[in-house]
């Protein structure tokens, strides 16, 4: 059986992708990857993944030069997630300039930023 | 705003949930949680994911013992994943008597089972 068939794609030929900073363990965000996302990024050795608002292929770092280059990749046993170990160029994975997307955390009721803005999304965009 | 509010739940109600293991940070597992379970995980300061399969809160750890204490919550950028770090009693994580989920590795065009089954899910699950 071919190793894409092996996955449960959703209803949408969808899964949902994590990242996570090959270097400092750091889970990095999470998105989508659809069939051809994932064999470009297996292809590239980068991620790639399947934007769900504008519908189309999302190569990550393609405007900010925040590319993931791709050291391991896994499958959980259903089947449906994916595991990405990168490398974070850049050291920037959030579009708001932070190192992860994961900047706020829960504390007594209240989702709190505990992230600093590495880089003004303004210059990373420019 | 009610913290709750803040998270953009999907159609269903649900958001992706990633477990990662506050000691070694290796990411363990995916789930959903809708409301309700994540106001409990916070609540009982343990996991307590929505399965989408039985249609009922899953108090992970229940049948198996494998609890998944809470040490962190996270929120990524766009509201709509969240990033638990946790203690995984019994250092199992996966149905499979195995540490993660994630226990398969991309190679070469096949996915090829890299982690050992640390107990027997028939153990497990007696």
């Amino acid at each position: 059986m071919d190793w894409l068939d092996e996955i449960k794609w959703d209803t949408n030929g969808l899964v949902p992708a994590i990242a996570q900073d090959a270097q400092t363990g750091k889970v990095l965000m999470m998105a989508w990857m659809n069939r051809e996302s994932l064999q470009l990024t297996v292809d590239e050795g980068r991620a790639i993944y399947w934007s769900r608002s504008r519908q189309k292929l999302w190569r990550k770092g393609e405007e900010s030069g925040h590319v993931q280059k791709l050291k391991d990749l896994r499958l959980d046993c259903d089947a449906d997630v994916l595991l990405l170990s990168v490398e974070q160029l850049g050291g920037i994975a959030c579009h708001t300039g932070r190192e992860r997307c994961f900047y706020r955390q829960y504390q007594d009721g209240q989702w709190v930023e505990t992230d600093v803005i590495i880089k003004d999304p303004a210059k990373i965009y420019e």
